[in-house]
């Protein structure tokens, strides 16, 4: 599959993409090693500073390089990546390179180590925010530094893991904008 | 509208409903007062104990009830209320009931004193577990001690918030189950 070509966006309105709770990829990079994980625990939590917290088990070969690093790349993937999506979370970084073995671009971030997956639709840059709850419960939050998106398609379909092998792909875009307080959006 | 007739569901899988990332309202009790709140910020954080993580704001009405109380009930709406989910989040409990402003049963739960929402999916009974980040980050971790599920619809079609009045609601459901080892599911 071909590197989609993406375009600087706001770091304040990645809740955009991330607050629908799509499953994302999460690179992460330190001293010469990368990796990728597929992740669904991770949550907004602030706009300006530009904050959202994951939980990374702190068995995964991500938590390391994470931790190490205080970097990481969120990357959200689209539907048509899903078997890729599924075999990156069924293999272990510590003995394969997932970008290699997946064909997927390493593309390189402008703020952090980790690398941006060139063929997902958008990607944050993330520096580690607070890790003051990483040693007690594996919870990491994360500023984004650094937003780059997909211009086409606007938005993509995403996949939103349920357990047990199931996803639900996102549908249809409503809006009720003309029904919120204007302070309220 | 009617409220669902619900069964006792397994806390450890609460994720099946919680983890794609749909809007929820928040049920909270104290001392006579009981408050309502739309939320988009949460995420799963283990299974047994069955923990969600959930960011409320603390100039919310609701995050003085769930600080007192140490309980609340997480409820997950269908798209057939999604205007009641937006007029929820565009007006303050300290001014209406909203159970009675809208016309939702307020049905009362097992194991705490925040009552379940009738006309809601799923509706899943917490006590705060971890209070550790609520000062400084506002983050409630809570342990999940009892699940009630509508078994029909077997599914809800959610709603899942983008920001500035964008709603995405949920599509195909599918299954890649053969895909997975079996340790990964």
């Amino acid at each position: 599959m071909k590197a989609l070509s993406k375009k600087d966006f706001p770091v304040e309105q990645a809740r955009r993409f991330l607050e629908p709770g799509p499953i994302v990829l999460v690179s992460t990079a330190w001293q010469g090693q990368r990796n990728l994980m597929t992740m669904g625990w991770h949550m907004v939590m602030g706009f300006s500073p530009s904050l959202v917290a994951t939980y990374l088990w702190n068995e995964n070969h991500s938590h390391a390089l994470a931790v190490s690093s205080g970097e990481c790349v969120i990357n959200v993937p689209g539907v048509e990546l899903l078997d890729t999506v599924v075999d990156i979370g069924n293999c272990s970084g510590r003995e394969v390179d997932k970008f290699a073995r997946f064909g997927l671009d390493a593309v390189p971030a402008r703020e952090v180590g980790a690398p941006l997956v060139g063929q997902c639709h958008s990607c944050f840059e993330c520096r580690l925010y607070d890790d003051s709850q990483v040693q007690s419960s594996n919870l990491f939050i994360w500023e984004i530094v650094r937003a780059h998106v997909a211009p086409r398609p606007r938005l993509p379909r995403t996949v939103h893991y349920r357990g047990d092998g199931q996803f639900m792909v996102s549908g249809a875009e409503v809006s009720r904008r003309r029904r919120f307080k204007p302070d309220m959006l």
